[in-house]
C-alpha cells in the first residue's frame, strides 16, 4: 500500500512539476522553522526597542575598553558568532566557553550553555558585566557611560520616561535579538514541497532519526530545548550554576540550525569540524560508531539547516558632538 | 552699494521663504562637499568590487587572531573611528597615532598621518600587515586566509580569474572606502541655501576665515591637503618617513568634515575636546590666543560640517560550511 501511494505521489510530483524529492518521507516531527518569535508580555517587540537594542547591540561603550560590543563575539557578519574556541574578551582574556550564536536564540528554552538566564532580557546582562569579558565595573557604569553617548532620548521614546535603566537595555537588546531569525533553509523549503535538498542530504535525515540524534535535536528547532548530561571535557555545565552532582557536564541541547556556519563546536569549541562534532556526539552520547558515509549523510543533511541571514542596517550609534568618551583601559 | 544688496537680498528671503540666514556671507574657498569622488584609472569603482571590498573591510580573518577587521579600529557605526586615543591591536598592544576617520577618505592626497601611502590602494595594505595592528605574518597569509573563506568566486567576479590577491584585496576595498562620503552637512544645506545654521556657527565660520585656520583647512574639504609642520608632541610626523630634518613634526592637514564625531583629536589623540582642539591649534600654529567665546563660535561652526553616514547593510561574509577557520592566536 505505501509505495502505490508512494508512486503516485511521485506521478503527482512529476505532473505538477513539484520536485519529486518533496516526496520523501520526513521524519516525525522535523519541520520548517516557526515563523512566530515569541515574546514576553513585558518587553513587546516594538520597532522603538528593536531600534534601540540594534544599536546597543553594536555599541562599544558597553565594554570597560570602548572596543567590545555584543556584535564582537556575537558578529552578525559570520552567522552570530565569531568562530573562536574561546572568543578574546578585556584585555586579551579568553572566554571559558564557545560564544553560542544569537541567531534564533529567541526560540531556546533557556540562555547560555548551562541555562543559567532565563530569559534573552536576562542573558544580555551578563557580558557587559563579565570581568573576562566586556569588563565593566557596575550596572551604574553602563548607565552612566550611556547617558554620555546620548542614549537618554532613545530609551525614553522605546520605554517612556526616565527609562535609561540597565534593565531597559538588557530589555531592548532582547527585543533586537528577536528580530535575529533566519528562515527558508533549503530543508524548510524542500518541508513546503518549494526545493529539494540532495540524495545524500535526504539520507541524512533519515539516519538522525534512525539513529536517535533527533530524541534530543527534536522537533522544527532541531532542539527539544532541554538539558541533557554530555560526558565531554572538565566543564561542569549545569552543576556549576545549581551545584547539585545530578547537573554534573549536563549543557542545554544545541539547536542544528545554521550549525555549519558556527564551527568551532561543543561548549569548549574542541570540534574543529562537523564531521568531527557528529562522530563524536554519536559516540558519546549514543555509544554509536559511524561509518564515514553516514557521518557524510548526516553532515549533508546539517548543511541543509543553514537559513538566510536578516538584512541588517549597520546603526549610526549616538555620540556627544565634540568631546571623547572615558574609554582607554 | 553692498548693504543696499544685503538689504535686498534679506528682504527677497523673506518673501519667497528662504532662510535669511543663507544670504550671510560664505567666505572665500569654502563651499559644499563634492559629490564627485575621484578614483584611479587602474580600479573603477564598481559595485562588484565595492560590495567584495565591503566584506573585506568587515573581514576578521584579515588579523591574526581573528578579531580584528578595518572596521574595529575605523567603526562605521561611530563615524568611521573608534573614539580611542591609540588603537587596541593585536594581543591588546596599542598604535602610536590616533586613527582617522575613514570617511571622505577618498579625497585625501595621501593617506596615513605622515602621508606615506600615496592612495587608499597603499593604505589598506598597511593594518593586515602591521605587528601592533591585525599582524598577519605575510600577503601569502592573508591570501590563504581569504582562500580558506571562501573568497575566489567573489575575486573573480570583481577582477576576473585568478584574482585572489593582496593588491586586488587593497583594491577592493579601497574601492568600498570610495563610497563613504557623507553629504549635506548642515553647513552643506547652508551654502547650497537649503538650511539655516546658527548665528554662533556664522560668527565661527567668520572667525576661522579671520583667525587664518582656513589657510590650512581650506575650500570645501576644509583641508588644503597639503603637509604642514605641527611641533607639537614628540612624534617625527613625515621625518619618520623621509629621513629629512625639514620634515620633523610635519603631518598631512587633517579635514575639518565630521570633525566633531571623531574626538579624541590630533595624530596623538591628546586632546579631549573640540574646544581643546581649536585653543591648541591657534595657539601653536597661528600664535594666537583665543578667547572662551571665540572658541565657542568655532566649535559651533565645526559641529554644522557633520555630515549624512552613508547607510550601510551589514554583509556576511563567506565561510567554509562545517569547518572552523584556524585562528587562535
Amino acid at each position: 500500500m505505501k509505495s502505490i501511494i508512494m508512486s503516485w505521489v511521485l506521478g503527482m510530483a512529476f505532473i505538477t512539476g513539484i520536485s519529486a524529492a518533496s516526496a520523501a518521507t520526513i521524519p516525525d516531527g522535523m519541520g520548517a522553522l516557526p515563523t512566530v518569535v515569541p515574546e514576553p508580555a513585558n518587553n513587546p517587540t516594538t520597532s522603538d526597542r528593536v531600534e534601540l537594542g540594534k544599536k546597543l547591540y553594536f555599541e562599544p561603550a558597553l565594554s570597560r575598553s570602548g572596543h567590545f560590543s555584543c556584535n564582537s563575539c556575537h558578529n552578525l557578519a559570520t552567522w552570530g558568532v565569531d568562530n573562536q574556541k574561546f572568543s578574546i574578551g578585556h584585555r586579551w582574556q579568553r572566554g571559558g566557553r564557545n560564544a553560542p550564536t544569537v541567531l534564533n536564540a529567541a526560540f531556546w528554552s533557556r540562555q547560555f550553555w548551562d541555562g543559567r538566564a532565563p530569559m534573552l532580557e536576562d542573558q544580555a546582562k551578563g557580558p557587559p558585566l563579565n570581568p573576562v569579558e566586556m569588563a565593566l565595573g557596575s550596572e551604574a557604569d553602563a548607565i552612566s557611560r550611556l547617558t554620555e553617548a546620548g542614549y537618554e532620548p532613545l530609551f525614553n521614546k522605546a520605554f517612556g520616561k526616565n527609562s535609561l535603566t540597565f534593565d531597559n537595555t538588557a530589555k531592548a537588546i532582547a527585543a533586537f535579538e528577536r528580530t535575529l531569525i533566519t528562515p527558508n533553509a533549503p530543508f524548510d523549503r524542500f518541508v513546503r514541497g518549494e526545493g529539494d535538498i540532495s540524495a545524500a542530504a535526504k539520507r541524512g535525515m533519515q539516519k538522525v532519526a534512525d539513529i536517535g540524534c533527533t530524541s534530543c535535536h527534536a522537533g522544527p528547532l532541531f532542539t527539544s530545548n532541554d538539558f541533557v548530561k554530555f560526558d565531554y571535557g572538565k566543564d561542569h555545565g549545569l552543576k556549576s550554576v545549581t551545584g547539585k552532582s545530578d547537573d554534573e557536564h549536563v549543557f542545554r541541547v544545541q539547536s542544528w540550525r545554521n550549525v555549519a556556519m558556527t564551527a568551532p563546536y561543543f561548549h569548549d569549541g574542541s570540534a574543529a569540524t562537523l564531521e568531527e562534532a557528529v562522530k563524536t556526539m554519536a559516540r558519546v552520547q549514543l555509544d554509536t560508531r559511524l561509518k564515514n558515509n553516514d557521518i557524510a549523510d548526516i553532515v549533508a543533511f546539517l548543511k541543509t539547516l543553514t537559513g538566510e541571514m536578516p538584512q541588517i542596517t549597520l546603526p549610526v550609534l549616538p555620540r556627544p558632538a565634540g568631546h571623547a568618551l572615558p574609554w582607554q583601559e
